[in-house]
């Protein structure tokens, strides 16, 4: 899949329609992957997104102690990898082998891009103040990729349970709204 | 259209897909609308919702005095309205009455609830310690109702610019996830 860098200015059109995303770290030369949907922007740019994670998932001490990672968004060809990561844990297993997924070098953080995911998302923690209390981390995203050939991207969006929504059709409307 | 109470267990299922949403809040009396995208679950039960309300709404004074809004939830059919509230201000604008939006007292605050949107979510500001740097408001939602015959609701998905994602098909996948 051939990616080009996309302007931070347009992180948000990624991220605002609500898609599951599946959230990589590394620590010590090993790789970990979450599937994850409690995010949400706050800041245009330079783009920031919070986003929960449960201090249950082997992701969180590995986020707080290297406060790097890249949200990678997968579309629906990526269904059942999306469904095997939230079911199994880090502590236990390599999901990129077990699913099958590919890892490639991210330019500014040792957390791997998902190579299958169309757009990818490298970031920092920029504020831990709610960690404690929420397990809400606000990452800023410093570099952002995108398979541009995707032009509607068919997202998943989760209803809970197992139900997903399929992004439908994109419509235009006359707003003024950024 | 003829709503029930939703288990506030459920409430993650209504917001974790991404819909784009319409606040409403009140003071004195007089209630106003915003359009909004920027928002998360970060608890199932009580459920809390973060959002972003930007200080250049005429929302976010109301919402900071008062502590209280309703998330509704508006269906494509309401693309109209939900653009329409997005493009004006409450500073000059009655928009249920330039809108046509129907207003019916919520139980628990102040806000309305909007009549035409396939679910409401009364809610009060529980934390506002991100408010001052992000505009961000932590929201627990006291009571949620629904209009259960609407099964694979038709919500809006905002990717800026008046591009809108429309939600598609519900998939099934064999997910242990809550």
């Amino acid at each position: 899949m051939k990616k080009r860098v996309l302007p931070l200015s347009r992180v948000y059109q990624l991220l605002e329609p609500g898609p599951v995303v599946l959230i990589t770290t590394a620590r010590g030369g090993k790789a970990n992957i979450m599937t994850q949907s409690w995010h949400t922007m706050m800041e245009f740019e330079p783009p920031l997104v919070g986003c929960v994670i449960s201090g249950r998932n082997h992701s969180f001490n590995i986020l707080r102690a290297t406060r790097e990672c890249v949200i990678n968004i997968p579309t629906q060809d990526l269904a059942k990898q999306v469904v095997g990561c939230g079911n199994t844990s880090g502590s236990m297993v390599d999901k990129f082998r077990r699913f099958g997924l590919t890892a490639a070098p991210a330019s500014l953080v040792e957390a791997p891009l998902i190579t299958e995911c169309y757009a990818n998302l490298e970031c920092r923690v920029a504020d831990t103040r709610l960690v404690n209390k929420y397990n809400f981390f606000i990452l800023e995203v410093g570099k952002a990729w995108i398979d541009s050939s995707q032009k509607d991207p068919r997202t998943l969006h989760h209803r809970g349970k197992g139900a997903f929504m399929v992004a439908g059709k994109t419509v235009k409307l006359p707003s003024r709204m950024k």
